[in-house]
């Protein structure tokens, strides 16, 4: 973990994630049955859920919607102060900033700030959030794909570098990137706890949600969400995978939920805690970078993300990407 | 597999146990709830029970009674023909020999022989029995520790040499053997299927039944039973393990069922099918043969066992054994 | 296991193939490094190879020379007798019939008969083979994929009526099939050990090799020699996976050996000893058939394949294939 | 992670211990070829072993040696100056302080601090430290039990309280407790970095060091070197395990190596990142607290540690413990 700037919010780590779905029951299926979250809390309009690692109220939470869409991604600070340090820094960005009083905005969460970020995307900052019981050993309730926790979120996004000054001026360390001859960034991994990333930066049109990175604790059970999706004849959930990823050496697994909203259920990444910890840089013409075993990349994988809402619930518009990785063309990894 | 000896039954394999419980609600919990077995038929007083890979209606059957036993094991036969083959043949050893017909004995099994065998167990053979549906890829309704078959029956028996004579006679092969240094047996385990046993003979007071060794595809799904019975506070359940069997390089948990009926959860054993499969024998001194890691064996483990009943259900008498192995006081693996 | 015909052998399993490779050294590499053989035998010549599971001398044999080929696949039959009745039954047949003494043949083998049989396939049947040591528990001595035993031969052959009709004569029973709307088989899978297959026929111009199916013993060794491949850059030597097999059930792998040979690492399949055994039949409209996950089967796989040599050395003509499995374009599965 | 006091150093993890060891040959067979470290560094004297996870020069010293002692523990702090300020902190405490200059000290590790803390231990500080080569994706080089990292020391110390109280002035947090009725502390387990601990305390003679914690990434790895050290017939460098902790959830296996020093295998634990979080406290009585599956302590686990020397490498003088866990006759797991 870097030092945080004076002027920005101590960012503990990547929280949760508020996703629109047209469907709580179809979602229900597939976040509670196949991935094995645990409720939280749940009424007519929301469902949160937590994975069995979590001690915080909720990582993800599914508002019922006329269309699938991502309200917003929320990072938990360090301190209240954070929250209102949170509001200056947006505030001098220049971006919207609404506060959210407790019991206002996402159940279980405290006093909060949302900002449209220098990215186009839908943020919340907050300190204060409920707890739930511990269920790390409640291995009687642990099902489907026993989902850890939240990792990560993965954005597509159309300029690199602008993500990653943006977020560099947040604090974030960058793990590891993809790059090209003359270091052109594809790709970034960023993070503020101690693990690769707590987002990354899909090179694409965006601003976009491209999938949520779920931690789960060993590779067979990745494994067995795949076959409980076939089982079912349910396997067109399967986008990509199993693989091993070549960037952050997750096994990971790609599944689309009834929305088409896009989740990472994988295992395996490393510690980056060290003051030093130094970034890890591939080229974008290793075509291990992406499946660490050579397998190609689903053209969908690289097209398809969800669209965000601004503050208001409206779409944000998307811009094309600025470069585009599926044109280098190397081994099985490129698309051409 | 060895041949058949003429005048014996053609055995398949070890197919299924029938176990008196004397609280059919409290062992439903054990085996379908923890273990993963599917109930294929239930009624007041029975429940079949079958494992993720077995095409037959059962492999476990639990009966309700006053006293937990062991009411028989049964073995497939090859033919119809063979059915009648084993009445003759423990005729001719003297033993009693009763014909159950289809309807009147175990649910799902067709017409069937049950005797007294020359070491005091109460044994059936039969050839017809329903078929199952297919659910070895069902992922969707494994759970526990998902059992995929029953594998053996180990049971507890004063004359070790007097049971493989009696197998051997019925053309079972024998993978594996603790000798003394006069080669005097301790134990023996037999097959007629192509794993390391179908039934071992455990030295100890008997006729007892010892264990039904219940395989399971993975290391993590035996991790995992006891995980749960960890969550559950139901830890007493555990006896002995999880470890490395020395003989049949299971990798083993023994659990014990509400009424003290014991199981042995395991994964991996090897290939036992080709003609000249030759036994390999451990030394008694060896303190790897019972565990490979050299972990002390539980007392409880030598010492317990389930009592057998004869044909009228009533219980039968127990002797000595000859030989003790606990004494064989070795490293961490003799009791001491 | 399906009783044997009266004039056929009595196979008891495959026992080996022996493959003729360019480059020892390289072979040596993937064999030994990347899969885990062990080395029972070598001269400048041949190298023969053993899983940590089998007792007999070898289950692969390479042998240099100038051009890949599979030079023979091999069946272990029950008793020496079996070796005259393979010869008399081929001999029947039409084939050209040869025997090899102990000693004049593979490195291990005793007397066998080698026969060119009716799918155009070099088959060798012995009964004798020489015995290593049991390596079953030298866990310290296991290494890459932890082979534990050849489990397969699946051959590309253009009528798989035609191949099914031959090992049914030879008391092979069919554990699973694809088939088309009028039942037309497109694949098939038989065998006479207690598992799923001892040979498979995959619809294609033959007669050819197109893999050999090697066993290991849980899921995490097949990812493993993924990993190791990726660490060397060697990741194209991966062609396919990993995935699970709908038909099997296997956790599979395929890669290629430096000549281009294919072989399978897999993990899980059942026991099919009984003698009612039921064969479980695919619509080859079912995108889960090839992989159970609905990913796309990679083309190379379908084309791709081992010439295979006639008793003299010399390549066998091979043959178009009369049904197109990859023009059934059903989801991610079919190729189009 | 709480907050740094203002005088005391900010610690970022556990990051080394040095061992003395009477045989660095027989040292080096367990480490390097049990346990899977990479040699970093060696000459006749030392041995420096990194992770495959470890990105800075070591995570384990072997030290030549006449007697087995540990040399000292080792922390990694944020920045240079919080090596001074760990100089100004002890040295308040009254203990020695010792500045090791660069190249004087152990090898690839900069300018440092040694003292004697409060506790009785030998302890340095240091934030330079040379960094390796990433082996984090050298599948090929993986071996043995593929430790990952090493994770945290674990310290016999006989007043519970002054320990928690001593570590807790320098900012670490709390994530489990043993405790009696009256909540008087049996052990406790603090973290800087975002795991369960970088440090734990058992109640027992000391100051003496009772383990190194090493991870491995899957179960697996752990069953394979108890494995392994079977085949090899040293069963006896099992000490305890293979289990499953309620404290902190970790999947256990304890080896002694030649020397008799204490390693536990482990995988799988929790992030403790948020500032909120609880310390979670298990009662001396429960008996899942050492073993979650209810399996007896081996004695030894409870009464041998490694002894530790001062800053002339004397051995520290060993006082007895204030309270005894042992003496918590619950279940399977108190000794009685």
């Amino acid at each position: 973990m870097t030092a945080v700037p004076a002027d920005a919010p101590d960012v503990v780590r990547s929280a949760y994630a508020q996703l629109a779905v047209t469907d709580l029951t179809a979602a229900r299926w597939f976040w509670v049955g196949i991935l094995g979250f645990h409720i939280e809390y749940e009424d007519a309009d929301f469902l949160c859920l937590r994975g069995t690692d979590e001690l915080t109220h909720h990582s993800v939470v599914l508002r019922r919607a006329a269309a699938p869409a991502l309200d917003h991604i929320a990072y938990r600070v360090r301190t209240p102060e954070d929250v209102e340090r949170a509001a200056r820094f947006f505030g001098e960005l220049g971006g919207p900033v609404r506060r959210v009083l407790k019991g206002k905005g996402t159940p279980g969460v405290g006093d909060a700030v949302r900002t449209i970020d220098p990215l186009g995307f839908p943020v919340e900052f907050f300190y204060e959030i409920e707890h739930g019981e511990r269920l790390i050993q409640r291995f009687d309730l642990h099902r489907g794909a026993e989902i850890a926790r939240l990792d990560h979120f993965n954005i597509a996004t159309p300029d690199i570098p602008a993500a990653y000054a943006h977020y560099t001026s947040l604090g974030f360390g960058c793990s590891e990137t993809i790059e090209g001859d003359a270091h052109e960034l594809y790709a970034a991994w960023m993070y503020r706890k101690q693990t690769v990333h707590d987002v990354a930066f899909t090179c694409g049109a965006g601003p976009r949600l491209h999938h949520l990175g779920l931690a789960t604790h060993e590779s067979h059970k990745v494994l067995r969400v795949a076959d409980v999706l076939g089982s079912l004849g349910k396997q067109h959930h399967i986008e990509r995978g199993p693989g091993r990823h070549g960037v952050s050496n997750a096994f990971y697994l790609y599944l689309r939920d009834p929305d088409g909203h896009r989740v990472e259920v994988y295992t395996t990444d490393y510690y980056t805690g060290d003051p030093d910890h130094e970034t890890y840089r591939w080229s974008v013409h290793d075509d291990r970078r992406r499946d660490f075993w050579g397998n190609a990349v689903i053209e969908s994988w690289y097209k398809d993300a969800t669209p965000v809402l601004d503050l208001d619930g409206n779409p944000q518009p998307v811009a094309d990407s600025l470069l585009d990785e599926t044109a280098a063309k190397v081994g099985a990894d490129g698309l051409g």
